[in-house]
């Protein structure tokens, strides 16, 4: 069974997109076309959007998901009259919440993502900055500044992982590759040792590893399954001796590894 | 008036955060101290999250709020018990979309931001390696394969911007920095004449752009405000000769520019 879904907002779409595609996954017998359509903030947008799910509902045999987070209502009222199911998002809830909080919704559009009401912003863009100065173990000399820095082989989802949790959470995360000479050597590097309760390793299975550095150096010793087990029984056995937390990063995403990895850490997210 | 919000998955937290500061950001007379929960997957979780609630409420002495979307009914039948106002996210539209879809909810746990059920994922990790091996112009050689380059003066943004839409959509990105040297010929570089078609501009405010140089560079000619005013002039002048369509990053977050450009650009985001 095919359906569309549209996340409808007169801002970024962020949050229609991200209760909309948790609500969907809800529901694994269903393929979900999924359209996501930001910006719609005039009238003349409406409609075309308006038509856009009435095509698709014509295409489909049956009517489109709107997950709407748009905020005016005269656009809304427009969205309406299409022929979709219409998930409100946000009047479902801003009504009770004004109850709880005795206080009036300002029914402004875009707040939550935008630049102005949030403190935080300036912190984020720093720790992009940080994220990318401090990758791959380029330099060590600012770990002091780092919330926490990621160790493990290479290609085994650290820079992702930091680049993320810097962009998402203002966190400065610094990454260093164990390389075979450290390996060798079976003991951190000192520049880790000195920061050592910042450090969180993240494992990979030597299978999956080979394939991602295939990709890069195809038939190299590099990515030889050898090599690859080699060097991830390796690290595993130094993060078990010098106790670092870590988790295998094979079956989860950079979201999923973010979240844990701050659990783990304690660390209180900056959030906006 | 203080008050805290919490937001409690037994997943990321990701939608549960989304949703939660987008509503709250419609109350702008209201402080929060907000508190991202995720993985709270057992009923010992649970009774802890019970106690920081209750904590804050009387801390605050008023009940925090608590934007949840735990799909486990045990886990949430627990929170139920504490001295919170629950915003029940997943169940207040799972029920209605049921019905809609004419099939049941799976009811697990963490699917949206999960690696498995999502085919874009690889597509996602490529481009983050993407966006860093074609950062600031490094390398121009794999622009066929870019889905946009952003250009501008150096530290107007383009950086965190093309990152954020390689994490979040799995766009490729690439940036090149418009330097003195490509301004005083007043033309395009012959790299970026190639492939104007995907060109998108990226301006600033002279005096924000020198607060931002002068951080890494204090008393630099490079932040100096009449050197940031002459490069964004030439760069503005280049962008209308050129037909280059842009947009001011002063105002705007990473998250709101990216979600204009694809708009600009047309481009279908790859969503999960």
């Amino acid at each position: 069974m095919k359906r569309t879904a549209f996340f409808i907002s007169d801002g970024t779409g962020i949050t229609a997109e991200s209760l909309g595609q948790s609500l969907l996954s809800q529901f694994e017998n269903i393929e979900f076309t999924k359209r996501l359509r930001p910006y719609v903030d005039t009238i003349e947008k409406a409609h075309d959007m308006v038509q856009q799910i009435n095509t698709a509902a014509e295409q489909d045999g049956v009517r489109p998901i709107i997950f709407d987070t748009v905020v005016n209502s005269d656009i809304r009222k427009v969205l309406a009259t299409s022929n979709g199911y219409i998930v409100d998002i946000f009047s479902t809830f801003l009504a009770p919440l004004e109850m709880e909080l005795g206080d009036g919704s300002s029914y402004s559009v875009g707040k939550s993502h935008s630049i102005q009401h949030n403190a935080h912003y300036k912190d984020r863009i720093d720790a992009v900055h940080f994220a990318m100065d401090n990758d791959d173990g380029a330099r060590t000399l600012h770990y002091s500044e780092a919330d926490v820095i990621l160790v493990g082989v290479s290609r085994c989802g650290k820079t992702p992982t930091c680049l993320y949790m810097a962009l998402k959470y203002g966190i400065r995360a610094a990454n260093y590759p164990l390389t075979e000479e450290d390996m060798e050597r079976l003991q951190l590097p000192p520049a880790l040792r000195e920061h050592k309760e910042k450090l969180f390793g993240l494992t990979i299975d030597a299978e999956r590893l080979a394939s991602i550095r295939h990709e890069r150096r195809p038939n190299s010793r590099y990515a030889s399954f050898a090599q690859c087990e080699f060097e991830v029984r390796e690290v595993e056995n130094l993060f078990r001796r010098e106790n670092i937390s870590n988790i295998n990063s094979t079956h989860f995403s950079v979201e999923e590894i973010s979240a844990k990895i701050l659990v783990h850490k304690g660390i209180e997210r900056r959030l906006k």
